[in-house]
Formats: C-alpha cells, sequence, structure tokens
C-alpha cells in the first residue's frame, strides 16, 4: 500500500517545512513533564508540526490505536502490551519531597518523624504513582496521613503551598513549582522505587524518519 | 433505614470534630479552582474531613453514583442528569486571554488580530472549554490557529509561558499563573459565553448537614 511504502522511510522528514500532526497518549503529569520543552522547540524549528496529546486509553486497545497510527506514540511506565510494539526509555522518574518553605526544613533528605505526622496531599488511589510510595511504606510498616486525594499532580503544590501540607512529585516537575509556589524541595525520607518513563510506538511505523525525529525530540525536550 | 434517618438531618454536622470523607467528582479545573482553598479551610477548622477528588464519570451514571452515596457532589458546567438531583451555582466562569508579559500587550482588551494570528495552546477537543471559544469564534466567521491540543489546564499556561503562544483560561485560574509565569491577563478579543458551575447532589441527602456544609464550603474557596 501506498501508506506502507511512505513508512518505510522513502519519504525524509523536514521539521523545517513538513506539515503534520502527532498524536501522543500521556498521563498528565507527562505532559507537563515533556510538552513545554517540546512545543517551544516546535514554535522555532518545526511550525507545522503540531502536538496533540491525549488521555491514556484502556491498556487493551493501545496496540489497536498504535498500529492503525490514531496514536503516534504512548508515554507512560512500563506496561504489559502485547506483540507489535517497541518501547525505548525516555527518561527515569526521581521523586521528591516538597513542603512550604516556612517550614524551614533545611535541605537534604526530608525527616521522617515530620513525613509520617503531617498530612499528605496524594494523588487518588487509580493511578499508580501513590502506590508506589504507599507500597514502600507499607512494606517497611510505616502509613502516611491523608490530608486530600486530588486527580491531578499540579494541584499537589498548590494545596501544600497554601496548607502547610506534603506532597511527592517528579523531581523534574517539583523545581518549577518550588520556586513559583514557595516550596522547598527534598530527597525523600526513605527511598522510592524510580520507575522508567517508556515511549511506546508500533513496528509498522519503525521506519518513519518523522516518528523517529518526534522520539528525540521527546527524550531532548525533558532536558530542557 | 439508619441511613436514611441519619440523612433526614437528625445528626448535626460538626465540622471540628467530625471524622468524614467527602467524595467530589469534577474537572482538573475545577479541581485547581476550588481544592486549595477548601483544603487550606480544612486544615485550620475541619481537620477529620478529608476530600477525594474523582474524575467525572459517564453522565449516565452520575445519577446513580449520587444516589447511593458512591460520590456526594458533581460540581460540573450544567448538564441533563434526569430526575432525583438538585443543583445550585457555585461560581460562573470567566475567560481570560493570556500571553507571555514580553509580548508587550496593554492592560484591557487582547487585540484580535494578534489573537488569531498567534498559534493557541488549546484543551484537546473532547472537552468542553474549546468548544465555547470556538462556536464563538465561528459565528462570527473566524479562526484561531492551534499551536498544541493539551489534556490539561494547567499545562496550557506553562507552555504559553515558554513559546509566546495564547492560552485561554477561567480567571480565577490566570491569575495564579500570570504572577508566576510571567504571563499578562486580558479580556477576550470578543464576548465568550460564561457558562455556569453547578454542584449536583442527590434529592437524598437534602437534609443531610454534612453536604450543605460542604457546598457551602465549596463556594467560599472559591473566594479565597
Amino acid at each position: 500500500e501506498k501508506i506502507d511504502q511512505a513508512l518505510q522511510g522513502g519519504d525524509a522528514f523536514m521539521p523545517a517545512t513538513t506539515q503534520r500532526k502527532f498524536r501522543i497518549a500521556a498521563g498528565d503529569f507527562v505532559e507537563f513533564l515533556i510538552l513545554p520543552g517540546l512545543i517551544q522547540h516546535l514554535s522555532l524549528e518545526a511550525r507545522g508540526v503540531m502536538i496533540e496529546v491525549v488521555p491514556l486509553p484502556a491498556t487493551n486497545v493501545l496496540s489497536t490505536m498504535l498500529e492503525s497510527g490514531e496514536i503516534d506514540l504512548v508515554i507512560n511506565t512500563p506496561m504489559t502490551l502485547g506483540a507489535g510494539l517497541r518501547y525505548e526509555q525516555i527518561t527515569v522518574i526521581e521523586l521528591v519531597t516538597m513542603i512550604w518553605a516556612r517550614e524551614g526544613v533545611p535541605p537534604g533528605r526530608f525527616p521522617l518523624e515530620l513525613y509520617l505526622q503531617r498530612p499528605q496531599v496524594m494523588i487518588e488511589l487509580h493511578q499508580r504513582n501513590g502506590n508506589i510510595i504507599d507500597r514502600t511504606l507499607t512494606s517497611l510498616g510505616l502509613e502516611r496521613r491523608i490530608g486530600a486525594l486530588v486527580q491531578n499532580f499540579m494541584a499537589m503544590p498548590v494545596i501544600a503551598a497554601q496548607t502547610g501540607y506534603i506532597c511527592n512529585l517528579p523531581k523534574l516537575i517539583a523545581q518549577v513549582f518550588a520556586d513559583n509556589f514557595g516550596l522547598s524541595c527534598h530527597e525523600p525520607p526513605v527511598e522510592f522505587p524510580q520507575p522508567e518513563l517508556v515511549a511506546y510506538w508500533h513496528t509498522r511505523y519503525d521506519a518513519d524518519p518523522g516518528l523517529k525525529w518526534l522520539r528525540e525530540r521527546v527524550k531532548q525536550s525533558i532536558r530542557t
């Protein structure tokens, strides 16, 4: 087919002139992590490229949507998605613990006692990140206090800034909010696992130069 | 039944001492608008009250979830939800147009020419807010340029701050980001509709003093 021919890499991808829309499925924190740097780059170097970020579809339809081209890339923590997909690591998620700066917690590791005593703003439990923390604490026989359960990563630092509650955020996002909202960032009081963030695509598009370019830009944008 | 007796208002609700969890279904922008002020109040005056915000379920199950008590309150723009529900207005959503401050757009109304020429960061089209703007522009024979489509309200000002793209945000949220991210806020170049934000609950809980208290706190928290 014509589509498949094009996908075999016959056509070069020229960022400066190509008109193309990419659709990326990702959770809200990934969107926030990747998009500002990526869009900034596009606005300078690839003005015909448009990015749409959509919520993560159910796991059982992801593979089909990647194969059909309905979605170009899925960015998430590692999942079991079956045959026909490839992935590569985008970054590793390192968590930091935040509290309002007026608390005067010294730089460095967050004190465990305060971590367990002060209420925390958490992502509601359907989402995975909260589970990493709670699973680790449980394995140590510890438990944190729930102050509020939210659905949105960005709501956490804003609430923490107004209440003195603790929140835990990926380091790369935390730094944006720390300065702007008067929060201090610390290493967590115990070592949490550091999950990978990976990009999935369908093998059908292995040779698509545009998709290769996009994945490279996604990785670059995190370091911005 | 015992539950129904309690719900008829026999038991007073004492914020300072009651242990109770409320589950609110709301979109991400509502969470961001309401929660910081609400949680701040609870952390001072109602330390036993815990709030969980969950995503909006499908419209056809909302009424059942409110009746069963699985969700206490739904906060959204007006919907058609059938019998058994009551609602009251929480606030009215007024949009403002934002761009980086270095653009030097004078205070007041945003220039229409720049609004149509500069790419915009928008909420992806499944969500309702983008449609208000585009519907209004279309009715005037106008069209704005898509710079990026995101799923998350909070990603818009961050991207706008890094790219010079335009974004449109509810006024009450915009002001938080304007100062922190170097953006200026303006009246939109044309008049957009100002949708209501309403809280829905089930008539079964009309007499529940805790739920009355919660609705009042939600309304108050927006003015914080």
